[in-house]
């Protein structure tokens, strides 16, 4: 075994991978519906490939000869070898047949979920999800190094170092800040005027608009393309091709510009990762916390910023032709940073945002530590967003039915939506001490953020892990006092709260 | 070795070779411009895994046993494994090191066949063309199974069991056929009116249109999706997943009007292909020639048909919202008929278009059977021109360079598209012994020519040799006389000629 055979058979697995994204895109996008039996043999058949070749033999040899002979790898064999054999050990963690049972109970939950939403009946589902929790109650072990709880082990499957015993601290800090400016919000907060955010905008109108703003953040249209789905995603096939997608409502223009701001984050993010991790794992963002600093980035930050704005609005008004033209600049800045209790999380303003996915993640770790059987978790959901936003879901569809991670095993990935929100707030301070964003974002030309971000973040990969990541490029570990500070300023700014 | 584990091999190179359908379709449809090089690397991957299992151990096994257990095989296996022994045996026959040279030449001649239009000068790519013929001169024995002369070999590449002895006489036929009525339409022919034929016509107004006829025609879009490209093509990843595509020009509706008529010709026979072929070889068109005649029964049959357009008109005026308000029917169908020397092919009307393919074979026989060099072709070239069509390329762009098949390799291809001009005008013969073509194409309900057309051609997929499928549909032998006669009627009745 050698370095340029190892990296050989991880290029042979990252070749079958980029197929296996595009027949994913595909399916999302435009594949005809009649098809899709012939496409889950297909994706099947490559997806079995690939994995076969994970823990295959070549791989087995590279991860025992390597682990003895670390000295023979060049400073990138290394890093490359250290996500493979990571990615190599949980593969095999899980006996396949244990994992192909366990698919399929994926499948199943995946048609109650459907049923249950149509019925407004979580207990449709609620087989199901026992199944499911029971299942990674069996993997937990399995994958278990020296995670303290069991919620800790699922937690890094996405965001690898993250522990319930920091998201705990994090989340009580984030949750008491936005509560506290809520409620200032409604004692003496002026509610800006939102009623003209309806007014009819053309597909074609909002098109032209944001694959401008897209290409003034740093999207790269010759590196991707901008295509319809329902649900709107960023999918990376390599660094040359990364897709993005949105979802249009002629009435409420906001949907797809933010979307598309969010979506060209990720989309940018994945174009801008250094070359030499071509074809290894390390050619991938390197957790989902951190791809959600990059799209959160994008929407909150500029997308939050007056200057930013300010700057884009006369572009606005010439794609909408005249649609906006008794609007002031302030009155349609002011129209954006409205916040309201929603009960769905994907119709939530930045503000409460981050409460919604405190919800899911007190109820999840509430699962996984301390044994809250499936069938409290509508009282539960429905009490916690009593509490923290102050409404009540009518049924289960508003509430628990809301979101299709459950029902997909992805117990542990919420938070990262929350540690996307905070990473992003640290970055902009980080950034500031660099650069002057808001001038910047008057200017012509926003490489200088591009640039920041790819420097700091982009061009890593998933060779840093995140909290070396944060660290490195903001002097600092995670703070959540950004984040509350940034909510605070965007929202006193417009609300006129002190 | 049982059918079983032999229809699943067969079945894994069919899953392989669907995902390479659909990298191609997205090559050449939406991929990002930046991305050819890794889309290079995953084509390549895939299609060497495809290649080395096609030539496999498996497969090997499997053709050695059933060659001597063929009793063993059910009638679906023994279909299957026919076509598979072929192209086992086809696949082995040259020696892979020779066969990447001739991919790296095939590249190449590509370029050079550019750079060569570029400059307007076939000496530019003439050292190319000779590499590729002697490539071919090279391989033509040890492909040659009992066929006559080396071009015979090319030719049933593309159309199994063809000779250049039957072609011979047919050319011949469709030459002079085609050549008499010509002299008649310029000595006493009435030029039918075409200038509205230019009227700007959009996008949108054209795509209505099309997605109107090829539905109406029978081709399922839940099994198919139309996008643009710039050279329009049909590309089936499965029988529930057959692309096609177009170009636009808002000055020049025919194109994609016959062109999507043409193009669904084509998916039409992919969506009808016999279920029980899924995932094996014989799930495909069993020719270039056959499938010709699909798109071309469509583009020449049913879009030369007065019944049709009468039908379609109103829809056309409709979708054209009123561009063509002043034209009377008779002046519109008549102006779809214009015949005209062409030096392109491409650009080529029915009645002409045969000719463009004679003077093609008649060249690529000489290349091959009678030793003609590459320096001479040009001058061969615009001889036949002025011979057949009286017309003579000034350049070479006009002539020897228009098309992409030499420096693409393909020598024997050309025929397929005469071949199905005289398969789809003879299918057309026996169809109205069953069917009354006018009346249904006068009603709201095509059906009845699709299922015809299901029933003796698309069923079979690659199952049966064309000349039996054309001998079991039309009760006779291919005649070249049906074509003669269908086009001295479509074009006597416009252009007024006895």
């Amino acid at each position: 075994m050698n370095e340029k055979e190892f990296l050989n058979e991880v290029k042979e697995i990252s070749l079958l991978n980029q197929s296996l994204a595009l027949l994913e895109w595909d399916s999302q996008t435009g594949m005809p519906e009649a098809s899709s039996d012939f496409r889950g043999d297909v994706v099947g058949h490559l997806t079995k490939l690939s994995f076969e070749k994970s823990v295959g033999s070549k791989i087995k040899e590279s991860v025992d000869y390597f682990t003895e002979h670390s000295e023979e790898l060049s400073e990138l064999g290394a890093q490359v070898f250290e996500k493979v054999k990571e990615e190599y050990e949980q593969n095999c963690s899980i006996d396949p047949k244990r994992m192909q049972e366990y698919k399929a109970t994926l499948s199943t939950a995946h048609t109650s979920w459907l049923k249950a939403r149509k019925a407004n009946d979580f207990s449709i589902m609620k087989g199901s999800l026992e199944e499911i929790i029971a299942f990674l109650k069996e993997f937990i072990p399995l994958w278990k190094k020296n995670e303290k709880t069991d919620y800790d082990v699922l937690l890094n499957l996405y965001e690898p170092e993250m522990t319930v015993e920091k998201l705990d601290l994090l989340f009580e800090q984030v949750k008491n800040g936005i509560m506290a400016i809520r409620k200032e919000i409604q004692e003496k907060g002026q509610v800006p005027r939102t009623d003209f955010l309806t007014r009819k905008v053309s597909k074609e109108q909002q098109r032209k608009f944001v694959l401008g703003i897209a290409t003034d953040l740093g999207y790269d249209f010759k590196k991707g393309r901008l295509d319809d789905t329902v649900h709107p995603f960023m999918l990376p096939i390599n660094r040359k091709d990364a897709r993005i997608t949105t979802c249009w409502d002629e009435d409420n223009f906001k949907i797809a510009t933010f979307g598309v701001i969010h979506e060209a984050g990720h989309g940018i993010y994945e174009q801008n990762i250094d070359p030499k991790y071509d074809y290894t794992p390390l050619a991938a963002g390197t957790s989902m916390g951190i791809h959600e600093s990059q799209s959160l980035f994008n929407e909150i930050i500029i997308g939050g910023n007056r200057e930013f704005w300010k700057k884009q609005f006369p572009f606005f008004k010439e794609c909408t032709e005249g649609t906006f033209d008794d609007i002031e600049f302030e009155t349609f800045y002011a129209s954006l940073k409205e916040t309201k209790a929603s009960l769905i999380r994907i119709h939530a303003d930045n503000l409460t945002y981050p409460l919604h996915i405190i919800i899911r993640y007190e109820i999840e770790k509430m699962i996984f530590n301390d044994g809250v059987s499936v069938e409290e978790l509508p009282a539960i959901w429905n009490q916690k967003y009593e509490d923290y936003l102050g409404i009540r879901p009518e049924g289960d569809l508003d509430g628990v039915l809301q979101d299709v991670h459950w029902s997909g095993g992805s117990f542990g990935y919420f938070p990262s939506y929350a540690l996307g929100y905070m990473y992003a707030a640290q970055l902009r301070e980080a950034m500031a001490k660099d650069l002057d964003i808001e001038k910047v974002l008057s200017s012509e030309d926003y490489t200088p953020i591009r640039a920041w971000l790819t420097k700091n973040i982009h061009q890593y990969g998933a060779s840093r892990k995140p909290a070396r990541l944060i660290k490195d490029a903001t002097g600092e570990d995670l703070n959540p006092e950004y984040l509350i500070q940034y909510l605070r300023k965007m929202y006193s700014d417009v609300y006129g709260i002190a």
